[in-house]
């Protein structure tokens, strides 16, 4: 009777692909599949395109990774697709206008992350300014009773800062780094008139009037590898950089180059250009704090994502509007 | 001709005797004895005792720094010392009833460093619960590509930050972690009618509703292993807690087996019981960032320190009122 009850629960619950996996369905797979008939082709032995041949054929409604590549070859496999909704708040890993083309809504992680992206963001720049990871190291290592007092940091306090971006995540940083005594400046496509921060057109000139550049901004054509040699000189040997954005927004050999060469002061980069891969130069500078594209794992916002998600799958399959559609430029 | 010059300024300079040394003296140690005779006991071979019996009695000012142990025993060697002019914002390394038997003012870095020291607060705190330090290790030591994606951290936003002793450091902190979403109480002697954030006047209730401690009082023999098992516990499995404070405020031995026991949640720390000795259990755990008490090691703030050490000194000698006297309790 029990297992009855089952198969018919199974057979009424919608049908959604799964691509990537998110990290979000590792954390919370058990809840997404008692709500959704949910397909793992990463537990398939089949390649992806067979895979979706075989078994999604009919599936309209697919959960995508932030970083899975949702490119029209895949699409040509997932022919009744209508709804793609993504883990992530970025959507440069899809092809939106091919969605477009063919009729297909995209849904996003919307500001769910913002503040957590901000906190990384902040937490990157006082480690690197504070010397934190590299004095934990210091510390761990029992160095300290043998060499004595570690050399000096850098205050927050005073600092120009200037906000690449300033969405969602550019004004949470702000709001955080004014509380430090720090002046904020932003490059942004247009002045915001919601705000009393320093608007740059020129992003060189931002550079060069900035002590620390916190990049914000969403990877688009736009605006990749904006952050060039150019940008990084103009902010200094004294300046530091923290990216929580997108590697690829940075030109990253040229960071690379920068910091090997003292060009700028120092890094905090969550986000890299060929993840999970980074740049092996980066490993031996202090100044230099690294962290796996982490930004937005927290306990926490994985629970809001969750809701997020699943409120959007169900909006979709019961045609209701859609919780976090991202709209189209 | 030039010669002679320099002999008059060396002989009109006053005098002091320099008791560390302070990290501010082997930094600005050269534009120090630009003003003042310093007598430097660490470069002679004798005993500091005989050092000051056969240099130092005419001596009338000190600039000690905020780990020597200014006694009654090295005051016996001071007998013409009026005033002490202490590095560090704290002076519980300082014999204060002697002091004042003798007649001997003392001055202290006054809220010079609060701002950094908060700064440093908030970077440990960020550090613990969104494990920057230790995924700064994981990038570097080339785990990422191999094991995938980092651990959940924790979310600031939210939490209950408790706030052990509202004085300037504690106020600063306060204020950030406000930008951040948080919700902050605190302990203190006595309530702050100038403040909104809730009062506890019991230390155990305040870790109890508290998902945070944030440790920013004074050591005194008050505060001497405040921070105890019992509210240690009170804080409980998922609780943090972060000292910049003095190491002995918390009782160290207890927080290292609580740690150890998986009865709190993580610990960033700065200072310790036995600096510059830490227990090296305290080492293995990636829930726990250790720092080398450099809460106020910035170049600017050891820059403004040099001025207020110095005003404090000319004041003296020139029979102006003490910048930043320390007032009797």
């Amino acid at each position: 009777m029990a297992e009855g009850l089952q198969i018919t629960k199974i057979q009424q619950s919608p049908e959604i692909i799964v691509l990537g996996p998110p990290s979000v369905f590792r954390t919370h797979g058990k809840e997404f599949s008692s709500r959704f008939r949910a397909l793992r082709p990463w537990e398939s032995p089949l390649p992806l395109a067979q895979f979706l041949a075989a078994q999604a054929q009919n599936t309209q409604a697919a959960l995508c990774s932030g970083t899975f590549s949702l490119s029209a070859a895949v699409l040509d496999n997932l022919p009744s697709l209508r709804l793609v909704v993504t883990t992530s708040a970025g959507v440069n890993h899809i092809d939106l206008s091919e969605c477009r083309r063919r009729g297909i809504a995209v849904a996003n992680a919307a500001t769910i992350f913002s503040a957590d992206v901000a906190d990384l963001a902040v937490g990157l720049l006082l480690d690197v300014l504070r010397k934190i990871s590299a004095g934990n190291r210091y510390v761990k290592n029992g160095f300290w009773p043998k060499q004595g007092a570690y050399p000096l940091g850098f205050k927050l306090g005073g600092k120009q800062v200037g906000i690449v971006g300033l969405g969602s995540i550019g004004l949470e940083v702000a709001k955080r780094l004014e509380a430090f005594g720090c002046a904020i400046s932003y490059y942004s496509r247009n002045k915001k008139p919601s705000v009393s921060y320093v608007f740059y057109p020129d992003l060189r000139k931002l550079a060069a009037t900035s002590d620390i550049l916190v990049v914000c901004c969403a990877l688009t054509e736009q605006t990749h590898h904006m952050i060039d040699r150019e940008v990084l000189l103009a902010l200094g040997k004294e300046g530091v950089i923290v990216n929580i954005a997108r590697g690829a927004v940075v030109d990253e050999k040229e960071l690379v180059a920068c910091l090997q060469q003292g060009e700028i002061g120092g890094a905090g980069l969550d986000v890299f250009e060929n993840e999970p891969h980074v740049p092996k130069e980066l490993f031996e500078h202090d100044n230099v704090v690294l962290s796996p594209h982490f930004g937005v794992f927290t306990e926490e916002s994985f629970g809001d994502l969750y809701e997020l998600m699943c409120g959007n799958l169900e909006a979709f399959f019961s045609n209701k509007p859609l919780l976090s559609l991202v709209s189209e430029e």
